[in-house]
């Protein structure tokens, strides 16, 4: 069962996270990046390597993308904040990049 | 060259757009329409076979997806408003639904 991440376990999940560009989003329990690309295909390429792994996890992220740039929204609706699925989804963003 | 839409150009291209549920955008010279799919795997299908024709024409949307829903702007940055280009690209996002 999905779980919002707890104080415990909130630091070892994403502090690695922040050490590489995500931030928490004022006012909502939930984590963000701006991925920026060469160029639209780099990005869109990357959106969809990420999107074949969001779909096999059922875990999917708020996402945009205008060109060369893609800004994620990551948070667990079904738990109303952060679960370490969010946690999974990031690192396997950054190593995808 | 891409030109902005003058008004003799406006209606004809953009009328039958905002029938199927296009609007223009307060405050900018661009369109946008919210699609809204069965799940996301139609959402993303979606939006990858519209990044193709995108990039073939040079002419990329600003746009967003949450799950199952993909929220596009068109605008045409070169011109700083509505040029054919987007008019043409809303018309073959709305083909390949």
């Amino acid at each position: 069962m999905t779980e919002r991440l707890s104080d415990e376990t909130r630091g070892p999940l994403l502090d690695p996270l922040f050490k590489c560009g995500w931030q928490m989003i004022e006012g909502r329990d939930a984590i963000t990046k701006t991925f920026v690309f060469e160029n639209f295909v780099d990005a869109f390429g990357w959106m969809t390597r990420v999107a074949i792994w969001a779909e096999k996890w059922n875990h999917h992220p708020e996402w945009s993308n205008v060109y060369k740039t893609v800004t994620v929204v990551l948070t667990t609706h079904e738990v109303d904040g952060l679960s370490a699925l969010d946690a999974k989804l990031a690192r396997k963003m950054e190593a995808m990049v």
